[in-house]
């Protein structure tokens, strides 16, 4: 059954696979399943067809038969579920490796796109400026217990699984603002997940939708 | 085997059930799972044997035999995926439940916690009353796609899920701010949610940790 997913026709980060269908690119290249990728339009996105698939007019959505899903946590959940190399078998260690899905998505995401909206939707406001070392503390504080925890361990739960892929892509987007650097295990964590060749595999292929081209090229 | 949640000790909101334990109570309370709860202070949950239970210091957590887990979203899930009634039979419905889990959590909740950061964080910074209408907007932009797609129908999709049972949770820390009432579908359906026993039971037992008694008494 072909798996079908959208991504921007031309991403707002010119293709540094900050969008989220990379983390979606990298759960199925992780597994080892080919996917189909359509483009959508900013203006097409807010249009009934995508809004069919997207409630809220976002990009990823993933298309397999008759099921159409939206959410970048439920898609990479879909496909680690079905498929081996992203969950644990033993029913303990795989609710813990879910456990850190959720954690990268509601405890360590919210602050980091508080400070994504910040630096952009509000950049221009009188108190950007005095506001935006308050934004970051808050992010400050979730990195400290993360970067306890990967000081002493390659990844978050024993081996790689979907939270990790989730963690390192939600951290990912801390790169540009350089709080990622004030925490070496956390840069060094980071590094390991694009180090993987699943993760460079999706990077060139949303990279080369962007920019027509290998990244190296 | 026993099921052990913590809950705070004295709960910020003073058991109008926005702490998050509610949320792992109500899907233990659909189930139909006894449970007991360890009330932690605010002291004791930055120590290192709740840090051992959670990372980032906070509450609920989830005791069952060796399994320790901690991320509501993964309580539930957790709990949904092992006993009837919290989610589907069909895989692919079961798969869209999932789904408003996810987007209960990391599209709707992020600019509802802006708004609780906004109002108590920064409450009395001098940007506080002239940024308060752009956070919620942001949120009304969340709303209103929910909204639509509510007027239509009961819940998310077809019966009542785990999905339901988070984006209720998460709607409702909205009630204090007049929002929800902008949007009388979404006011209903909360008001669906409220209105389950499951939920009246996992209210007042949260109550009556912070209280003492029965909320009517």
């Amino acid at each position: 059954m072909t798996i079908t997913i959208t991504a921007f026709e031309r991403s707002p980060d010119g293709g540094r696979g900050l969008a989220r269908d990379t983390r979606v690119r990298w759960a199925l290249e992780e597994v080892g399943l080919p996917y189909e990728v359509r483009p959508v339009s900013f203006a097409a996105m807010k249009q009934p067809a995508h809004l069919a698939l997207h409630p809220f007019g976002q990009i990823p959505t993933y298309e397999e038969g008759g099921l159409a899903l939206f959410e970048t946590g439920a898609i990479v959940f879909h496909i680690a579920s079905r498929h081996e190399g992203l969950l644990p078998a033993d029913a303990d260690a795989r609710a813990r490796a879910i456990t850190w899905m959720f954690a990268a998505l509601n405890t360590v995401e919210p602050p980091i796109l508080e400070l994504v909206t910040a630096r952009i939707l509000e950049a221009d406001k009188p108190w950007s400026r005095e506001r935006l070392p308050l934004v970051e503390d808050r992010i400050r504080a979730r990195l400290r217990p993360l970067s306890a925890r990967l000081a002493k361990a390659g990844w978050l739960d024993g081996a790689f699984s979907a939270g990790d892929l989730m963690m390192v892509s939600v951290l990912l987007r801390l790169r540009a603002s350089g709080l990622l650097d004030e925490f070496p295990d956390l840069a060094a964590y980071v590094a390991r997940g694009e180090a993987r060749p699943a993760y460079r595999r999706a990077f060139e292929a949303q990279w080369a939708l962007n920019n027509g081209g290998s990244p190296s090229a």
